[in-house]
């Protein structure tokens, strides 16, 4: 069975690819706008040892999700939506993949995807939808990987991933100078996972 | 680091364990009344090569919980009850694990573990609580399994099981009579598992 993943090059999606290994195929498949390249993640598939694609996003979704998250002075409808957008997409790659997964974790406020997203995902495009860390909590995340990946971890700014969040801070500043970027994103650690321990 | 995993020697409990068993030492635990013997757990256990355990849960809410289905006339907020409970049994038995686990799926209305009942059993009793198949529709779970695991299926009355469901149904049938069995819980499939493919 083949899954595509989600895929940044952080933490989370790098261990819900570890939880899904024994039973699937796994692609990581890096989602994005053409805005940065998708190389950090690449890089880091190469080094775990997966098989490594893009999926194309909608630049007019990326567009209203920045214009959302300037009007509201935080991210998290805009990267809800985004997200959204980026599992359809995976999906509806129909053929190539018998399941679609993301990285998406209990404790996380977003992104999130609710059961009747996640079942409405199957019925439409016709795959498993896949989130192996929606019942672990941030403790044994944080735990796991410990044990089994070597990460690196910094402030947004410092850490080169290739995931739509980077994308859509770099068409923040576009549109609306540098200065909305730290208005609408607080102060973040990103992690990018370096390969396996 | 050591897991506890909530074991009924069912398909949904093994998968969880299989999932985990990569990043955590898993114990198979088996939470009982002390109405039915654990041997058919105690056997899977065994076949799959994993350590297994009893706990025991208290009396008393096995009796409410009868009494709750039988008024109620189906299962749900027994079972709910019972689950709750045997959850925090094997998160009081602390120092012996990291973490505790279990089966609950994301298409199952019982039992579930919802995120504030998740997080106040990891502040209560400093353990971490992993439901691994939390993200993971019934659909790939059949896949899941029919990749790794030999099962034997069939109705409730016949497939050996050591859970607190078959304890459950006991109580009610010496309680209320074998008929009340029929009437709370309607037609059920349920399913042992073998061994690994």
């Amino acid at each position: 069975m083949r899954a595509g993943l989600l895929y940044s090059a952080g933490k989370d999606s790098t261990l819900a690819a570890l939880l899904l290994e024994d039973f699937y195929d796994v692609t990581l498949v890096t989602a994005s706008f053409g805005v940065v390249d998708p190389d950090p993640a690449r890089e880091a598939a190469d080094a775990l040892g997966f098989a490594h694609e893009t999926v194309d996003l909608d630049p007019d979704v990326a567009g209203t999700a920045v214009e959302r998250m300037h009007d509201d002075g935080y991210p998290r409808n805009g990267i809800q939506r985004v997200h959204e957008h980026a599992v359809e997409r995976l999906a509806s790659a129909r053929g190539e993949f018998d399941a679609v997964a993301d990285g998406t974790r209990r404790d996380d406020r977003v992104p999130t995807i609710d059961r009747p997203f996640a079942r409405s995902v199957e019925d439409r495009f016709g795959v498993d939808y896949l989130a192996p860390l929606a019942g672990i909590g941030r403790g044994a995340i944080d735990e796991m990987v410990a044990e089994k990946l070597v990460v690196e971890t910094g402030p947004s700014e410092a850490i080169a991933k290739a995931d739509y969040e980077v994308e859509l801070r770099a068409l923040l500043a576009e549109a609306h100078g540098a200065g909305a970027v730290g208005d609408v994103f607080p102060d973040h650690t990103q992690s990018r996972v370096r390969g396996r321990r």
